[in-house]
């Protein structure tokens, strides 16, 4: 048999990513990437419409464009011929939803509703659903449901009701055009295959949805609202699915592909979810983190817990079998940029672009001469909030140990030593809750690209951290998916464990942690917890108070 | 009678600065600057010898040599005749202070000493006699001793006893050969005159003396060391003077200085406190902020109050017959220097480079377009220790509120911001302790440079705030107190009433609350107050543990 290939592509905020790879070995054959033409809409429609502040949308167009082009010109590259390439599988950031009509075309393709900014895409971002959010979780806490325990005992503005209920609020007239409120994973796999179906780590992660107790109750949704107690039988797709088994087939209608007719098309899932397989991790007390611009942590148990301050645990949402915990931190990276871009000198800037490397590469080769605890700083990293622990989007950044002597190095390794502080808080809690924590991985631009960050990181955590050598593990593990819809006989997997044993990568780099390091930052992290709680559990809400503030004198 | 003349020297930490000044109505004829030739010493002496971490030293030579510059070129710039000006005055950082031998000679200046540090000035601010005021502290509260309340509770280590016990503890050598420990203000006086004084301002503020109690007892000095049981009669000058009284007359030997033999030479003084007369400052009730790099409020009283948290209370320390109050904070523009120099891009660069403005300037203007409150930013200005309240060189700086979108001259803004809630924090001291707060002026570079900075104080203060032209205060209040000890008859004043009533300047700019701001940093000096209790009163002792850490780490 020839060797057979599937393609993975990864949808994230900005682009989509596609990888081909051999299912035998997981080499990737070829790779390719397209920016989203429109990006993220905050400011306006295109058509000018002005948007407020928090929203944040795209155009579904855009994503068709994107597919079209990166599985085109990645089979091209590739040279591999369409027959040996036996199915494709997205991933997506999630909830990243839009509500199409009953044919399943997006609202916002239609001419009477291009201005409307309710019936675009509301991106995985949009944060303009916060009193939609505050309702639900105050009518929920009431009622004493049961389901928010699966959610850290809060549910996200970012998440699928509070978006849709606003819609609901501010544009009743799309909500009743709306046929279907669906995942943009969802409506881009469906353009391929013609079926309309549901994956089930959107649903669970996402909307409320647990394979042993449905939905939210009628009684439930009608408290929120009357008018969406039968939400779930009208406007949400029915069949829900498990990433990774077969959502269809490429019809003829998608030949724009480039793909054969009758390719297996995977039931897709969210992108930091499908690391997993990618990073190698089959069996629970693997925990996986993710570090971008964002963290995110993934992690699998043998049973169900409820843990406070996570974002969800869903069964057999991440791995068959398995109940999936997914938490995380609002900045992992991106304060760093801000940083490199707002408060460093104009000596620094010269000594970089001198040493043709970047701002951050300086900084961080001046911070990595510093002692463990030699600047006397110490920050809490919200600069975008707190995403778990604390799960509250209006806490703000915080450090402090200034002195007349303090040096830009200093405070950007604070500043990575906060995200370290706030994982080992994460982990804690997961370990106090009864979930196994036995190893700990790395995948992302950051767990590549800066040691000093994950030798900090392994030495605040006190554990061996094991990083991927995949850049592109969100599309590699889409590719995975792929293979297990494709099946063994066509040169694919039976199951994703499969799957992840053949096509996976090894970790290559392996950061163990320093006892010297170890001690002090353990005495940093107790000081660390002391001002995450004061400021983040209610001792002092300054942070909060100072926000609101702000808002209320910028409306001046 | 022609017009008569007097000098007034003002020795800072770096310089010397002249003014001669019309007594009749407080014209400047000329003035003249000369740094020290060496500065301040806190690397090494002259001749290399290294000195540890937190001493500044400075060479008794420095202060002749600037003085001989500044007075003969004031008065040939200025073409009057040295029998026109009927007096000359200095004032003086303090406690600045020297061994000099039974001669009245620098022990520096002995050859055998040259290689010594105890032997040099020791300048206001070294600060390696900390371990020596702890204990001084810790006995004199064992002991009860009643001279603390003067102090705030609290001997600072840049008070004489300090200095001169560290010198008996590391060098007794120098201590044994020591005929007095004099300030610089009352040598260098002496160098002119030919006799020893000591002025009642540095005997009160910096050396525990008191009008009616007199020094520490034999007792309390005995139990700090007992070598020091009668230090007062073996090492301190005998006779205290007011300031502004007569000191002597210029010898035949100060003919260097330019000035004519029986010039009159007054007591001289502290810096900071000769602004109030320079200022126009008569009477209780009035407080003058002296804003530099480091802050310094002065304000008189009829009574005598016990306040915590101040500097010190001296009686006729700053005008004859009321209780001079000096409290003061120890940064001012210092951490605002450090945030242009460390935190501030590139493109601030360059647009400050265009316009030909300081990046302070540019920041300034940019900050001042933010309505107050915007930026969601509270600060504690504690970059150097705080001085005032809280008492402790140990704390650090402090700020909250950033997020992705906080730009730099918003932290700016925050850092002024903070200096002006620490103000109010001190006048709120004064007021809730019984000192009357009447009015309020300002003095200093900042007063007459920064508009937005002077408005913020006057919003957070809720006080008009009166802002004296007059830009050399030290050096002009100086000219009083020489015209003081000349007298009426020679065209000089009977008292520093007179001298001020004539020579000073009216304040030229008044700043006045806005009220919709005062509401506003009300509601935030709430929260500053909150944060300043908690870091700063044994709420959450991190910053400490953290500089004690730093500390450590940094010696490895």
């Amino acid at each position: 048999m020839c060797t057979k290939y599937t393609l993975g592509v990864d949808f994230g905020t900005l682009s989509a990513r596609a990888v081909l790879v051999n299912t035998k070995n997981g080499d990737i054959a070829a790779e390719s990437t397209q920016n989203y033409e429109h990006g993220v809409m905050d400011k306006q429609l295109p058509d000018g419409t002005p948007l407020a502040k928090d929203w944040a949308l795209q155009y579904p167009g855009d994503y068709l464009k994107a597919l079209k082009a990166v599985t085109n010109d990645a089979i091209d590259k590739s040279g591999v011929s369409p027959e040996n390439i036996i199915g494709i599988a997205i991933d997506f950031t999630s909830c990243t939803m839009l509500p199409v009509d009953n044919m399943g075309q997006p609202l916002c393709f239609r001419e009477d509703m291009k201005s409307e900014p309710n019936a675009y895409v509301k991106l995985w971002k949009h944060h303009a659903a916060q009193y939609e959010a505050d309702r639900i979780n105050a009518i929920a806490m009431e009622r004493g449901e049961k389901f928010l325990s699966r959610y850290g005992g809060k549910i996200s503005s970012e998440s699928m009701l509070p978006k849709i209920l606003q819609i609901l609020d501010e544009s009743p007239e799309v909500y009743k055009e709306t046929g279907r409120f669906v995942e943009a994973a969802d409506y881009v796999t469906e353009q391929l295959t013609g079926n309309e179906i549901r994956c089930n780590s959107c649903a669970g992660y996402k909307n409320l949805y647990s394979k042993t107790s449905g939905y939210p109750s009628h009684e439930f949704l009608k408290a929120v609202d009357p008018r969406i107690e039968f939400l779930a039988e009208d406007k949400l797709p029915e069949k829900i699915l498990p990433h990774g088994s077969l959502a269809g087939y490429i019809t003829a209608e998608a030949a724009w592909t480039g793909l054969a007719r009758g390719t297996a098309v995977a039931v897709p899932t969210i992108d930091a979810h499908v690391a997993v397989p990618a990073v190698g991790i089959n069996r629970p007390g693997q925990l996986l983190m993710i570090m971008g611009t964002s963290g995110c942590d993934i992690i699998c148990d043998e049973k169900e817990y409820k843990i406070p301050g996570i974002c969800g645990v869903v069964e057999d949402g991440v791995l068959p079998g398995y109940f999936g915990y997914e938490s995380g931190q609002a900045c992992m990276g991106d304060h760093l940029d801000w940083f490199a871009k707002n408060c460093v000198p104009v000596e620094y800037y010269n000594e970089a672009k001198e040493k043709n490397i970047s701002l951050q590469a300086l900084l961080t080769s001046k911070a990595e001469k510093l002692s463990t605890g030699e600047s006397g700083l110490l920050a809490l990293d919200w600069w975008n909030g707190n995403r778990s622990i604390l799960s509250d989007g209006n806490l703000t950044g915080m450090i402090l140990g200034m002195t007349l002597t303090t040096r830009p190095e200093e405070i950007y390794r604070a500043l990575i030593e906060a995200t370290a502080y706030g994982k080992r808080r994460i982990i804690e809690n997961y370990i106090n809750n009864g979930v196994k924590v036995e190893s700990i991985y790395a995948c992302g631009g950051i767990s590549g690209k800066n040691k000093m960050m994950m030798q900090i990181f392994s030495d605040v955590l006190n554990r061996e951290i094991k990083v991927s050598p995949v850049l592109q593990t969100g599309a590699l593990g889409a590719a995975m998916l792929a293979a297990c819809a494709a099946g063994k006989s066509k040169g694919g997997w039976n199951d994703i464990f499969e799957a992840s044993a053949a096509m996976s990568k090894e970790p290559t780099e392996i950061y163990k942690p320093i006892p010297e390091n170890v001690k002090i930052y353990s005495d940093l992290y107790e000081e660390f917890i002391k001002l995450h709680d004061y400021f983040g559990s209610g001792g002092n809400n300054v942070m909060k108070k100072l926000k609101q503030i702000g808002i209320e004198q910028k409306q001046k």
